[in-house]
């Protein structure tokens, strides 16, 4: 029995690019004692994938050369040795760009139940993308009724999801996007208040000042560099800004720009950081806050699903371009 | 009735020279209702002074030019027309640079008893110094007991202050400074565990790591540029790095450094940046608390006094030099 896997082939350097990565045949993992072995049904495409590959001071250990790329995914216990788990049970867990998977428990994040949403949700708004909104905008921005929020990545998964909680908080939501195409879904499917298409507008900060006009209160930011800049140049006194990822910024070195300590200081801003990560351990109940508001339709998500474990590569790298839709699932046959 | 006052002269062009300020003989103001008249007895010289003088979007306006100097200062009221106020009360206000000051309500932070401190402590450490190292150390960055506190400007009024509110919380304190002088008095009278000049060091960031074994939980910085630089390579996760000052940063200009939000990203920091004079509500409150330290002589603080209103200019660049030592307040007599 084979196992398909995307291994990294080497370092990249600058930009990602496909040969980077290689599909190979590996061996089938045999799971030992405290573990399952687990049958990948689906792998998440996410944008922190370009800091986990690279060997930087990170969160996480850089992915090795020639290991599997590591990655969330849902799999089918086919052999457990693991109390609590048993043949085809259902887990999202740590399985990487593979088709089969040996997990520890500390590898396993929860169990999946398809009858009470669609199995890929449990890899976007239902895991890790709805964890890393909700922590972030609702537990550090806590942004109040009528306030300003301004939200980058916003046609995202993250950024979409982040807009809308902060909607349902009350507040007024701007977002910031690509393509007259995203901008428009933020405000039609996502209910957004407006949203700017960044890569029409020569001058961003007056493009956030003439959307934004009590000034930005809240800041969502996926993105950092000079959209961090022109954000900051529009905060409002007292303002929270919520850094959940940098990625405009050149992987592994290090950017340059203009020094933002004294604007965090005049207008007494909060700059936090988060790691979804680190509240793995709370997104069952986490989301089941965010599956009932599926339900009732007062959120909505996008999923991209891309067939077969040799596309996820290329599904990443679009995904960095900011030419997905949405979550980026890839579904392994 | 001369009124001698230090005005500004001129907008400043990089550092403060003493010929930005001119010393002239001006009117002495007449009260209006809902004003008292006051005799300045003594003047605070504070580091924000620099950002004050400067026609850049600041907290406040700028200090116009042939305007005395904001500052603030002890008055003793010579003629009131405000109610609650009577000839021969001590207040701290916005006097600004000159011996006659008439002041409203709003200009008025509150009463000064002289009979329970020495006067010039309402100017520091039971004043604006004592207020901001209370709000920025106990109350935004709150630091936990046996955890590491680094603070730049450590021999400075705040700094020193600063760094022995965090000591009192049981925190390890390590300081850092422009003298062997200073870094032996954070060490000796405030109490350190540790102190480091940074001008005698080539690398802040391994000092600071020497210092600091366990890595840095919480930075007070009033410096910015290159310190704060050199302090966030050393922070643990989920520190907090409180922005009480910018007094590296080129006044007026942009400083271009390298960017941090990748940092503050992946190390889950909170970076807040914060204004003493939006708390001067509560001064009295706060102060009450350092009062009883003082007392009991868990808390040390140094007063550099200055003879004369004249000297006013030429102390506040000294101390913007770091030439002082603790707080530094002009007698006018």
């Amino acid at each position: 029995m084979r196992n398909l896997q995307v291994v990294l082939r080497r370092r990249p350097v600058g930009a990602l690019e496909e040969r980077d990565f290689l599909v190979r045949s590996g061996e089938v993992p045999v799971p030992r004692d405290g573990e399952v072995l687990v049958r990948t049904l689906m792998v998440s495409i996410d944008p922190a994938m370009r800091g986990w590959v690279l060997d930087v001071p990170n969160y996480l250990p850089p992915v090795g050369v020639g290991e599997p790329m590591r990655s969330f995914g849902i799999g089918r216990v086919e052999e457990s040795h693991l109390a609590g788990y048993s043949r085809g049970d259902l887990v999202v867990g740590m399985t990487g760009w593979q088709e089969w998977a040996a997990l520890r428990g500390e590898d396993i994040q929860r169990r999946v139940d398809p009858d009470i949403a669609p199995m890929s949700t449990a890899l976007g708004v239902l895991g890790i993308t709805g964890l890393t909104a909700y922590v972030g905008m609702v537990e550090i921005a806590q942004p109040a009724a009528r306030s300003t929020v301004l939200v980058s990545s916003a046609a995202g998964a993250v950024g979409s999801l982040a807009g809308q909680l902060a909607a349902a908080r009350g507040a007024r939501v701007v977002g910031i996007a690509g393509t007259d195409e995203k901008c428009r879904r933020c405000v039609e499917t996502y209910g957004f208040d407006a949203a700017i298409n960044y890569r029409a507008t020569a001058d961003l900060t007056a493009a956030i000042r003439q959307a934004c006009p009590d000034g930005v209160d809240t800041y969502f930011d996926s993105v950092g560099g000079n959209m961090l800049d022109a954000a900051l140049a529009t905060m409002n006194v007292g303002g929270r800004v919520v850094i959940c990822g940098t990625i405009s910024l050149p992987a592994g070195g290090t950017a340059v720009g203009p020094r933002i300590e004294r604007s965090i200081l005049v207008n007494r801003l909060r700059v936090e950081g988060f790691l979804a990560t680190d509240h793995l351990a709370r997104v069952g109940e986490i989301t089941e806050g965010l599956a009932g508001m599926i339900e009732s339709g007062s959120i909505r998500h996008a999923e991209e699903l891309v067939d077969g474990l040799p596309e996820a590569p290329a599904a990443l790298i679009r995904q960095l371009k900011g030419e997905n839709t949405g979550k980026v699932i890839v579904v392994v046959p």
